[in-house]
């Protein structure tokens, strides 16, 4: 069969770009005579991929020479645990709770100090970005962590908080999707099966000054100072998730970068948020001034009738609308990868069957 | 250019027929119109690949009920610091040194409690597996770790150390080229990038039993009752690695398993080890009794032949043969996916170099 569009919150969607180069190298890359996958790390022809992932994020996202650019494993999920591993000192931290992954960020950074819940939107099921009162952060906290998207719930940070300890972000689900400088912020963290490439890997960014204050019980693995002594590559890292990350970073740089795909995604959004908003079946689930642009989120109102959409639409290829339990309905992950083809068909096929089904 | 003879240690070579199913399967996997890689973690498409990939492993291992196969990310070096922090209730271990590997894992137990060294081979530069005498194992360690082969020094265990804790062996880099007996061992674990497929994956076998007493400061996803209770996915996987590592599991299995994989090792690990016995430039530098089947270490004598013989081999199409800086000299890495014609092309190599220089 064709290639569908999917819609998935991640793993998602790859540019067929990319896929068609990996398809191409893989039993022999370039005059190599073998696949990225059976290079050593330590090999010239490695560290060539390695160095050259590395440069095109900085460039990608105007990473300033203070900062160190490192390819974790674990996923965001383990930085979890590395962050407060790594920069709660004063065993002290504010936390906003702002959806799913949010939370379990600030759970995990429970068990290691105390952590303080600056803000929360939690009770309204992370409908928004709960509003940031300088008042409730703790002027004691070594870190302010955020996540910059929230992929279930399709909510973005509009603005950055402002803040006088080091902002920690997980970007998970919006790295690369917009501009952001990276000065406001300590430590940026993403893991890569939404907008890099495939699952089984993180960037992590950090400010040097913040390196060398990891807990004495850090695994080895987790201590950012260890990795960025070592240039990611204190144990072999996941080097294959690398040369992915390569490929797409050079497709993302020939579509003109980070700001070029920013516009396209805002039309991307727009083309959905638009027609959820004059439809008479759908409507959003997130508070508009929040809305995400990487994930869109919508009900019809009935379950059947979502259930029957999210069945439908797979049928015609548009695959993975199923929303998160938590929220119901659908969902529209629409990462970098996702043409914005990809989304009219999905505004087009939602037109059919609300003419079939609006009451 | 044509493929070449990888003699990697690692990441290493792979099977073509593995490679080429994935070339394949790349932008499509079956009927799905996705790549592997784009597909959710949460998806029935993926949860097949991954129970393939656990059930081709019990079988290939012949693991008993009792354990739980996992599929950590960080590789081996990630479970160093997670066998303490799961296993070491009374702050006591027992470890062998005997590598650099061995090592490492001890130094990072000596982080999280007591670790007695029970026997060493370090002060010889690891060329044999140091004897083990059960008067040294510290009577209340909760486990013993061990590492089954060496690949620095090219050395084996030949048996397993009779003890009455847990048997904790690192079997990253002769995992599947042998059979071992599961019920010997409380936990097995194996980076993947040897004889299992690309780097950034894990293989952990762990006995039920041994679940669940994971310390405070543990790292959540280190946790091994965590994993165990998510099906090692308590985050997004590897996704891509775990389905490579069930196309070589489904190669191997094709091969008459672990069982008829081992005859042709010892074959190949004979090869190399007869031509080096009968040699008159080259020798061997592990103790005989304790030679790997998977790496084979070997010198001419003189540093710079030895650089001549790596740099003329590499021209022929067999690479990576450079030995460790700790070792010097050459290594061949001949894992499950080196064929016997690729080491039989090596020793032919070996002769002529050998009547071109020997004097």
């Amino acid at each position: 069969m064709a290639r569908v569009y999917n819609f998935s919150p991640g793993p998602s969607m790859l540019s067929e770009e990319v896929l068609l180069m990996a398809q191409k190298d893989l039993l022999e890359y370039g005059t190599t005579g073998m696949s990225v996958m059976e290079m050593s790390h330590r090999s010239a022809m490695y560290l060539d991929i390695y160095n050259e992932s590395v440069q095109l994020l900085k460039e990608l996202m105007s990473i300033p020479d203070n900062y160190k650019i490192l390819f974790p494993q674990g996923g965001a999920t383990q930085q979890f645990s590395a962050v407060p591993l790594n920069l709660m000192k004063t065993e002290k931290a504010d936390y906003i709770d702002s959806g799913n992954f949010a939370h379990l960020a600030a759970e995990e950074g429970k068990r290691y100090g105390k952590v303080n819940i600056a803000a929360c939107s939690r009770a309204d099921n992370y409908t928004y970005i709960p509003d940031l009162q300088k008042a409730n952060f703790d002027p004691e906290a070594d870190y302010l962590h955020i996540t910059t998207n929230n992929t279930i719930y399709g909510t973005r940070f509009t603005q950055m908080p402002k803040t006088d300890v080091p902002l920690v972000a997980d970007m998970s689900s919006n790295i690369l999707s917009e501009t952001y400088d990276v000065n406001d912020f300590g430590v940026i963290y993403a893991g890569a099966q939404k907008n890099i490439g495939p699952s089984g890997l993180c960037v992590l960014i950090v400010r040097e000054d913040l390196l060398g204050a990891a807990r004495a019980c850090c695994p080895t693995l987790l201590n950012w100072a260890v990795l960025s002594k070592n240039d990611s590559m204190y144990n072999t890292p996941n080097t294959y998730g690398i040369y992915m990350a390569m490929l797409g970073f050079r497709w993302l740089k020939a579509k003109g970068g980070v700001a070029a795909m920013e516009k396209i995604n805002i039309d991307k959004a727009q083309i959905l948020y638009d027609f959820l908003d004059s439809s008479t079946l759908f409507s959003g689930t997130a508070v508009p001034e929040y809305r995400s642009r990487m994930n869109v989120t919508f009900v019809t109102g009935s379950d059947d009738l979502d259930n029957q959409f999210v069945k439908q639409a797979a049928s015609a290829g548009l695959v993975n609308l199923k929303g998160h339990r938590s929220v119901g309905g659908m969902r529209a992950s629409i990462y970098n990868a996702m043409p914005v083809e990809g989304v009219q068909k999905l505004v087009a096929f939602m037109k059919k069957f609300e003419g079939e089904n609006a009451s």
